[in-house]
């Protein structure tokens, strides 16, 4: 295959979402050599769905993979068994084979979205950690001091919280290290979390007499709210939302986060952003669109825009709202919400209330102990998107 | 063969020279029981000469030899290649395979002077530990946290002093607690700065479900001064000394230290040691034969202690005195010291005049700075058994 060493494309490639590269120089020297090189991307097979901060690295990847180079991914099969401490302060729970299993399937479904699966290296480090023996590996460790293991953010804070350390949670960096070696890759792949795991590589990789890897990390992309993008946070855009959904939750992005979500998101360059209509929503709306149709298509991007505006844009409510046949004829308003389903229990009904999210005829609710009286034909609206038509009998 | 099952021999076993027993009732029944158990001593072949501080648990692996049960000596040739960190503070260094092999020749040849060689087990745990694969390995770490690791003294005072510890030595306690498994170990012994790794065998017993060791840990001994016994500080009596040399450094030994060295190091009763002179110095003539006898017999305590008592208690001089041939007729006490090579630096030979070890003539002189008349043979006395004959030219 041909490599595209075109300095401008190379370029973005070290920069665009990119955090840090070790080594920057020599990198950059390799991708202008023409050679085609050997990217590793390490992933354990835990199950989770793979949201777009988290697509940063797999679409920097596909950059590699444009340019005309190999990419290699790593199951950690063998690794998954220990559980990487790298990004969780508590030790993780052991997954069974049948599980990891499963959850490569699944994996490399989304992973479909993003790489071009056929043209990319799929093995499993279980294939050469199996053969490593003991001693062998007490060799690799000779090469860490457990002072510099505990220096690790998450293992030092996990110490100060008087969080137990599994001893086994120490072999993690080496079987990393020595998966490079194996791959004989030249670069990995990784966020900063990984940085010590990806810098063992090198260190391994030298110890067999090996040029050391190239180290690209990538940016970490926040939540819809600001925070870190975290499942129990609910502010996530996993890249399998349905493209609704999607859209939805791209238009619920914190303005400041546009130019951010423009960048490693995206494929939009600066200046197309820097034409776009200064008005928030419209920013939005075009980084909305441009999501989709990332992982849906243009035209389900486009539906999904139109669906958006029809119904919050235009202040049209959506077609079908359910119809709840009611009895009562006054009841408190936090009751309400909970008889139609609006809300889980009486605490959530009341900070929905108090947060003025709840209209009833197109009138905010702002008190939550209100009685409402049911006589006609009334028209609930919970946040949003949320609607509920209560008729009485 | 059959099993000695004297109560009164096994709580000889079990307290004499015994700072503790992991669990005590329950290896008490194992003893009593009649059944043949296995005694497992690990050992580092580093090298170094066993004294008989080291000699103690050697002489209570006798002693369950002579109840009939099997002693099995592990060779820690996979662990010594790391270097147990249990007795060093700093990281030891690795031996090689040759070195290895010629320090086991000469820890036999010592250990045979205590222990009954033909009825031993010599085995090697790089037999096993080679077999051991990585992930077995990492196994056998997930039944202990770097928390329990880094809690050991040694350890822990490492990091105090920002001293390393390398990751391989981590290991240590996994391969010490899987050759408890791989020989069916009843029991282990140890000294206590061991407990930790006596200690691990237990759990990785129990992890293959067997029945954890029972633990012995012998007491210490402190050296003749007093300190803890070591070869750098000149203070240790090695079980190959020889006899004359033996029972000159047991007469050293602090008159404190004697009723445990006659625990520790010889088989008299206590009811045997109460019956002796109260004299501190007619105890240790006693206790140095007794030594002196048990690695060398009885013939040449005899005679040690004859050569002893002819050049010291009967005021006796050796026979063989070194003469030297002197020009100058006055010199300064400390220099008359160096130039007979009594003393190494004017600094020692003050010390040595100071704590007043020397004497010209019969007569003890305290006063360094002192001028000595050489007009005639002059006898020097250098401590309780160096002498120098000068003789004027």
């Amino acid at each position: 295959m041909k490599i595209d060493i075109d300095p401008a494309k190379i370029e973005r490639l070290l920069t665009r979402g990119v955090m840090e590269v070790i080594e920057k120089d020599h990198l950059r020297k390799q991708l202008l050599s023409g050679k085609q090189l050997r990217i590793k991307l390490g992933f354990d097979p835990t199950g989770a769905k793979i949201h777009i901060g988290r697509a940063i690295v797999l679409r920097k990847l596909r950059e590699f993979q444009d340019l005309g180079h190999t990419v290699v991914f790593i199951v950690g099969d063998a690794t998954a068994l220990i559980g990487d401490p790298s990004d969780k302060l508590d030790k993780r729970p052991r997954l069974t084979t049948e599980k990891i299993k499963e959850n490569i399937k699944n994996y490399k479904a989304q992973v479909a979205k993003i790489v071009n699966l056929r043209k990319a290296e799929f093995v499993f480090n279980s294939s050469w950690l199996k053969k490593l023996s003991f001693l062998e590996g007490i060799e690799l460790a000779r090469s860490f001091t457990v002072n510099q293991m505990l220096a690790r953010r998450n293992f030092s804070e996990r110490l100060e919280k008087h969080g137990k350390i599994g001893l086994e949670e120490m072999s993690y960096p080496l079987m990393q290290g020595y998966d490079s070696v194996m791959v004989k890759a030249d670069v990995e792949l990784g966020g900063f979390d990984q940085l010590f795991n990806l810098k063992a590589g090198r260190v391994i990789q030298e110890r067999f007499g090996k040029p050391p890897q190239d180290i690209a990390m990538t940016e970490m992309l926040e939540g819809t709210d600001g925070r870190k993008m975290s499942t129990s946070w609910g502010n996530v855009i996993n890249i399998t939302d349905e493209p609704n959904d999607m859209f939805g939750k791209v238009m619920s992005v914190k303005d400041e986060l546009i130019p951010k979500y423009f960048e490693l998101c995206t494929d939009v360059s600066k200046e197309e952003v820097a034409k776009l209509s200064a008005h928030p929503k419209e920013r939005k709306l075009y980084l909305a669109h441009e999501i989709v149709k990332l992982y849906h298509g243009e035209k389900a991007a486009d539906e999904a825009k139109a669906a958006w505006e029809a119904q919050f844009s235009r202040g049209e409510m959506p077609a079908d709202i359910p119809e709840i046949k009611f009895t009562v004829s006054k009841i408190n308003l936090i009751d309400l919400l909970i008889e139609t389903h609006c809300a889980q229990s009486k605490s959530e009904a009341r900070r929905i209330v108090e947060q003025g999210g709840v209209r009833i005829n197109g009138e905010r609710k702002t008190n939550a102990s209100e009685e409402i009286t049911l006589n006609k034909e009334t028209l609930i609206q919970v946040g949003p998107r949320k609607y509920v038509r209560v008729i009485p009998r």
